[in-house]
């Protein structure tokens, strides 16, 4: 390990520029994930279930969109605990369960795949983990090729996961993926571009105490996940709202003491967003616009983004986030790749 | 209006009050839910889709704990913005969608429901307003029975729509509503007894900034519905968290700063809250519990409730909160019966 290696954030920022050659190689062998679609088509499900935590959860939320809307399948969020606390005998035929998990080591997804079987769902585990536990217990696999995450904050795994759900929904339709080609070069110009902008954003945003995250449709997952990268590297207190949920009873707790950073591409999402972002400005909050939409809202300061794909627009937006995590977590001198308090894999039941 | 109905928090009081004879009146009338629930089991769902905001939102995930726990049906949490956004065609044969409104006038709601039927579902609306638009387009209706809620913070609308919930899912399952029958006398004792307590904590939260709120199961969706409260009504920054979720990431925010209020009841609750908590208390937080299983949970103050089966105790968790939301507002000086920029019913599509 080089002292370099050893620097606060180190990983977190070696693992950030990774990504657009590792949303290449899953580009380049997305044979694989098509050949999983098969699988899975050849006998469709009636409904999808998904399982996840954490960050994994976030890109749950986002398949959720993906299957509901270019597949129209209705989707449900397992809570585990219905497996797990109440041992619930839940009636899973022609249900197809998803459970992601960058370890495939959580207990509590390994218990709900292996009741789920039980149950007569088909289950299929997304993970980083060749040969873990969740793979041995799920019926189909897809590994999504992110190699080994060491900083404790992930995020090329969350990438990583959202381009093969992506890829995966994407096959699932017949698709063949072009709207995907450009991602990992968009990927790569976003993460080149945002460095000045964002260090600016850090001298704005180092003092700021009261964070409120928001986005609509695809983009909402990226705002919950954007909360919580915020939260586990330099402690804020981020609430993550959608934009329809913002206007119902919180936004009375949005004022001039309160940073907003808004998720907005450009069509339906920062179309839906802005009215949302019209009342949290009348209540004097700082809003950050980030995305290919970000100068179709009302905003203070703005990253704006190339333009994708609305339903690929997710992938793009999180990076100038996590590179603002890490510098926020730098400038308040934590240790982004190690924060308080946290190990890597969860062990909840 | 009389002057007491002027001062700040009367109606938001009065409505607190108000909730265990609404309850013994919901309990009163259950036959009428009883018809719906024979209807429904005519043609049974395969899957249950749930659609609300706000606090409705949090009765529906309580509904989803119901439905998968007692039912063993598998429940999605629909995301409008699937229907009014992109307009997704997703395939609702065999489903049933379950909205809940207490105005029943939501624009979305009602989008989502006349969706939905196109699309093959079946459509229930819970709603606290006969005549409304939502009883127009669903196909089966179930009214909650609150009389007219005139605080913004919503609070009888929130419990009897929880027990209009679970008197339906049991008459499904062909239960006798026995386990509810003490709630109204159990909901009576609990606001008489929980007054002074509450007011002990109000000086003890008075300037609390950093606020979570925690719990799992059948309690989590109470966590959820606590931050609103007090989100809205004395505009404090409080994050809810699934105590699974809080040890992935969020409990790195977790310090001598922060304040944790836990809903615990005795039994799977409060067991699976134990670890999580030990975790909150090493971080140095303040821990309220409140539930028949407070003192089963570390804490540093308690709230102890009466004994219920674990799935009618998010009806009675909810009221000292309630109380407390009420009485922090007054001591910020601010109006819980008038939040700022809030009104009755959100127009969000």
């Amino acid at each position: 390990m080089t002292t370099a290696d050893n620097a606060p954030g180190a990983r977190m920022a070696a693992e950030i520029a990774e990504q657009p050659s590792l949303l290449a190689g899953i580009l380049d062998e997305r044979q694989v994930i098509a050949d999983i679609a098969a699988e899975i088509t050849t006998e469709p499900p009636r409904f999808v279930l998904l399982a996840a935590r954490g960050s994994s959860d976030h890109a749950a939320m986002y398949a959720k969109y993906l299957f509901e809307v270019l597949l129209g399948l209705p989707v449900g969020l397992a809570s585990p605990s219905v497996t797990t606390l109440y041992e619930a005998d839940v009636d899973l035929r022609d249900v197809l369960l998803v459970t992601v998990s960058q370890s495939g080591a959580s207990p509590d997804l390994l218990e709900v795949t292996e009741t789920a079987r039980k149950q007569g769902a088909r289950t299929l585990a997304l993970t980083n983990t060749p040969g873990s536990p969740l793979t041995e217990a799920s019926e189909l696999t897809v590994f999504i090729r992110a190699g080994e995450e060491r900083a404790v904050a992930a995020t090329k795994s969350y990438t990583c996961t959202l381009l093969t759900l992506y890829l995966l929904v994407d096959a699932m339709r017949g698709g063949d993926a072009r709207h995907a080609r450009d991602i990992p070069a968009t990927a790569n110009d976003t993460l080149s571009h945002c460095h000045d902008t964002v260090r600016h954003l850090v001298d704005r945003y180092r003092f700021a105490d009261r964070v409120v995250t928001t986005a609509r449709g695809y983009s909402y997952p990226g705002a919950c996940e954007a909360a919580l990268k915020l939260s586990e590297t330099s402690y804020l207190a981020v609430r993550p709202y959608s934009g329809a949920d913002l206007l119902h009873g919180p936004v009375a707790t949005i004022d001039a003491d309160t940073a907003v950073l808004t998720l907005a591409s450009e069509g339906k999402g920062a179309q839906a967003m802005h009215p949302v972002l019209d009342t949290v400005a009348t209540h004097g909050a700082d809003i950050l616009a980030i995305g290919s939409g970000a100068f179709a809202v009302p905003a203070n300061s703005r990253i704006p983004l190339d333009r994708t794909a609305e339903e690929l627009a997710p992938l793009i937006e999180i990076l100038p986030v996590q590179r603002l995590a890490l510098e926020l977590a730098i400038a308040h001198r934590e240790n982004p790749d190690q924060p308080r308090g946290l190990a890597k894999i969860t062990k909840t039941r």
